[in-house]
């Protein structure tokens, strides 16, 4: 509900069925006492939209087998394992992953799928196309798929189904890829198709269920070929104007700096990125010895060690005017930015220390994704689930009516 | 209202009042006609609240004197000028502002004070406290101040009333000041006091009523002795975790940039701030010539062009990191950098276009402030309506309270 719209009451009812979904869906299974606190509604409303929801197909009640409380025990109100799911999809340079995930975030059934360069938009909508029958087989049969979400690693347009465009994915080669179309035209069924940048995933992902559940300001950092950011303000996403926010990677860090891909000079990406590591370490352009440099790394060796700590001090650097601009309580970084702040941990701190305001430097954490890898994967699936938790029995009314 | 929150019909009816009187302090007066559209209530809901506040003494109807339209002429609802008003401060380093702003955001009356270097917290205190009876003097006898917001050139704390406090305003000297408990040491009648930074409150107030009303990501970038930012995310103010975000001064540009007066190297602001433009100008440590240097520059001499012309490309480098990670569609430049903007235009969009990821420079425009010198002065009084907007029945209740 936007804050500066006018509210009728006939709109609070459909908001609060929504919220509540949306509580099972960021806590999973809750009592119906826990809902009446949580949500703080009296027990007979959460009683009736707890009714309701079930009666949709989108949750269920049940009494757990054992509890370790004396007395009757509480029914819990929970995600149907047979209701709707989200297709799933996290697009990297040289894979994609695909998978189905239900109301809650569980990973329901997963494949994994090599892309041989280059991955042309048509070539990858098709894997994805074809993956899910094989995906939907793995599931009970009266489960169904509410929409695609596809996780891409560059800017994606503001439209969704067929006008989903990935914008610019450099790492891809991709310009104005019209990917929703594609994808649209190889589905045996129609649903709804939406479009993320990864990182901005990543970050509502962390935020729901992972190592920001508990904060509001937050940055999630990728390092993988190149760096993308994607940034919460007070539990919102920043998309900025046309859905572009969050693009650090070719921001200016040294005007004397290593000459970029972009044609510039200096770009954050020069200094911190999977291609920065590896030209320190002596493996310029040969992503697949990425793993490597790190396991070296991790062994001490000295020259992996010194690119990872070189890396590891312009990071606390790129930090520092983050911090400075945005004062979050916590930067999650992910990917090989990961491995880093592991393994230089304190030359990151240190540069961030010396280049930060000290009272922002004070209040901000460094953490590691609590979602490991899957980060932006879970961040596609709450994309999917978006108008569902919106609108429980508009959408559910819209499914019934396109399948009679 | 809280998007996340739970809402109770009880709520709604408070939050719609709330919401007309804020379209009246945004857009001035309005037909009850123009109400019932923009608010999209129906005519009697709009009746019954229009009566409630001008009972309340906040608005009033009135015919006005001439149309331009045939027919019976409109009534109009509008601000009531013996209402109530807001005591807001604009406070720099070597004087002050103090204005006297009503429901609307029309300067009822103001005056201008200098400050004597160094300009201690208690001083300054006193010297709102002593003229805010002047002010009174120049309004309506039954016109009531509901509060004094201050602009300050530095970071403040998440407190209000006694607890505002002034964290770190390096170029005043102060740190850690109590300048709310200071001030209410001193006012003849308690009444709620709030700081804010002078950045933040300028993109408030020109999201309201100047250069970005029609637009929701925006930047207010300002030059002053130093340099800040406020920034606005999709209609709402960003803060950061602890108040502190748009710190970009510090932020480093260049590893072998000038020394910076925080010890540190190549900070923005030793390539932008005031002080930057004054020692490329030849004039270091003299802040009394800044309005020399810009005068010699309009003329075209060569010396003072030149320095505003460096000033004008590292300005373009840093809105490009702004832009790359915040994706605005409009950035104001405030102080000295609206004279920068004005003289070397050519050099500013070079730089920006040069570093900028090209979707996003295509979407954002520079502008002027759209409230010249008075942003941060409307924004201290947009920080004293805010709970009056929030709960006008309330906030009056409480009042009539204090005063009975």
């Amino acid at each position: 509900m936007a804050r500066s719209a006018a509210v009728r009451p006939d709109q609070v009812r459909r908001h609060n069925l929504g919220l509540l979904l949306a509580r099972i869906h960021q806590a999973g299974p809750l009592s119906r006492a826990e809902l009446t606190t949580q949500l703080d509604l009296n027990r007979s409303t959460i009683g009736a939209f707890v009714s309701e929801l079930c009666a949709l197909g989108l949750l269920r009640e049940e009494v757990p087998s054992s509890g370790s409380h004396a007395g009757r025990p509480s029914h819990m109100v929970g995600p149907r394992p047979d209701g709707p799911y989200a297709v799933a999809v996290d697009l990297e340079v040289d894979r994609l992953v695909i998978a189905a995930v239900g109301i809650g975030g569980a990973v329901l059934a997963r494949r994994e799928l090599r892309i041989r360069a280059p991955g042309r938009p048509d070539a990858v909508a098709g894997q994805i196309a074809r993956a899910m029958p094989a995906l939907a087989a793995k599931l009970p049969g009266c489960a169904w798929p509410i929409g695609v979400g596809v996780s891409v690693p560059g800017t994606v347009g503001r439209g969704n189904g067929e006008a989903a465009m990935v914008r610019f994915a450099p790492h891809l080669g991709w310009q104005d890829a019209p990917l929703g179309r594609l994808l649209g035209n190889q589905l045996a069924h129609a649903v709804p198709i939406s479009l993320g940048n990864d990182a901005d995933l990543a970050v509502i992902a962390e935020h729901l269920r992972g190592a920001a559940k508990d904060c509001d300001d937050v940055i999630y950092l990728a390092g993988k070929v190149g760096i993308g950011a994607g940034i919460m303000v007070d539990g919102h996403p920043l998309s900025g104007h046309g859905g572009l926010a969050g693009e650090v990677g070719h921001t200016p860090l040294d005007p004397n700096g290593p000459v970029c891909c972009c044609g510039s000079r200096g770009c954050v990406e020069t200094f911190i990125g999977g291609s920065a590591l590896l030209a320190l370490a002596g493996h310029a352009d040969q992503p697949a010895e990425l793993p490597n440099v790190l396991r070296r790394a991790r062994r001490g060796e000295p020259i992996a060690t010194a690119a990872v700590t070189a890396v590891g001090t312009s990071l606390g650097r790129v930090l520092a005017s983050l911090v400075n601009l945005l004062n979050p309580q916590r930067v999650i970084l992910g990917g090989c930015l990961a491995d880093v702040l592991e393994l230089a941990g304190p030359q990151v701190s240190a540069a961030l220390s010396q280049h930060a305001m000290p009272a922002a430097r004070e209040m901000v954490e460094l953490a590691l994704p609590g979602l490991r890898a899957d980060s932006s994967l879970l961040g596609a699936a709450d994309l999917v689930f978006a108008p569902l938790l919106a609108d429980p029995v508009g959408t559910v009314s819209r499914r019934i009516a396109a399948v009679s």
